[in-house]
């Protein structure tokens, strides 16, 4: 199989950490798609994801999976070992509730920053500055609900470790990277952030 | 059980088709929650789904499971018979990957329409009208994806009808609802959405 990505995009990074939990990072052939020279809209890139994105895996037969989140269910679903998207219904369902919430939350209102009020990728796509300035105000509002999940609860979906904190890590390291925030304002989510930033796919 | 909702939002509605198809949709009490009256911004609600979004799914014991993704999630694992999620590896990965293509692409353009460009709900939320407007163009762009995955699939995610199917339904039928689109430029959406339409869980 074939993993193409980007080292630095938050989405690749959480497929990444998802398949190096799962112990399966090492079978995988990284290819990198360099998205400052535009290759994500060439058109053999695009035959793999018309919506030229990184992550995309290539899967033996030829076909291809993109979306991080996809990506993570395909390993979830073909390795035995801890089951990152959880094991009966409920933990399962809370775990999607919470993954989804970090997701359209934290890494939504980030990227939007990112793409509308920043350079970004440097690319032609449309951009709408006020927009992506509002991000801001809504990346704050998301991350008092993931603090006040934090004072209960170890990891974000409860008492497990899942696929929920994967996705929270890389949105809240990449909000960290543009400046968007410090973590001194949140004294959850930094105990929980040193917890998981530990764990040895962290740097996947 | 208790599902809250309304009868028109589309989430509500993606919900309420994949409980139907489980055959379980009786086994609910449905709550109707008056968005127009901002019902859904009560510290009653809000103690329910800091998101203040419908449909929220409460459990017997008390505890609430938002997102209809999830939701549906939750009666997936929960329920035996046809699994709307997909088997394999490969199948769950593809279904997920064209459920979020349909969601974060047909939905969410069709959403960022509505709560931007027209009155809405008519809420008091930020409304960025360029960003709305600039949606449709973005829509079009996702369903000239859908109708090329349909020329060689019965169904959004290959052979079988799946949640991928019950996002573009609900997310298609919002945007017809909106007068953003015809369906007569689509041939094979428009073959896709009259057959999905004729299942009966598809007027629940």
């Amino acid at each position: 199989m074939k993993l193409y990505h980007t080292q630095i995009a938050p989405n690749a990074r959480r497929a990444r950490i998802f398949i190096a939990e799962k112990g399966l990072l090492e079978n995988l052939e990284l290819i990198t798609v360099k998205l400052g020279d535009g290759e994500h809209k060439s058109a053999d890139f695009l035959a793999k994801n018309p919506y030229a994105t990184v992550p995309v895996l290539e899967l033996d037969d030829g076909s291809f999976i993109t979306e991080s989140h996809s990506i993570s269910r395909y390993f979830e679903s073909l390795s035995s070992g801890i089951k990152l998207f959880g094991e009966t219904a409920k933990e399962q369902a809370t775990i999607d509730m919470w993954q989804r919430r970090a997701e359209l939350g934290v890494l939504f209102s980030t990227g939007q920053y990112f793409h509308h009020a920043t350079q970004g990728i440097g690319d032609d796509r449309y951009r709408n500055n006020e927009w992506g300035l509002h991000q801001q105000s809504q990346l704050l509002l998301h991350l008092a609900i993931m603090e006040k999940q934090l004072q209960h609860n170890p990891f974000l979906a409860g008492e497990i470790y899942s696929i929920a904190d994967i996705t929270l890590l890389c949105s809240l390291d990449f909000a960290l990277h543009l400046n968007l925030l410090t973590l001194n304002d949140y004294p959850k989510l930094s105990r929980w952030h040193q917890e998981v930033s530990q764990r040895p796919s962290s740097a996947a």
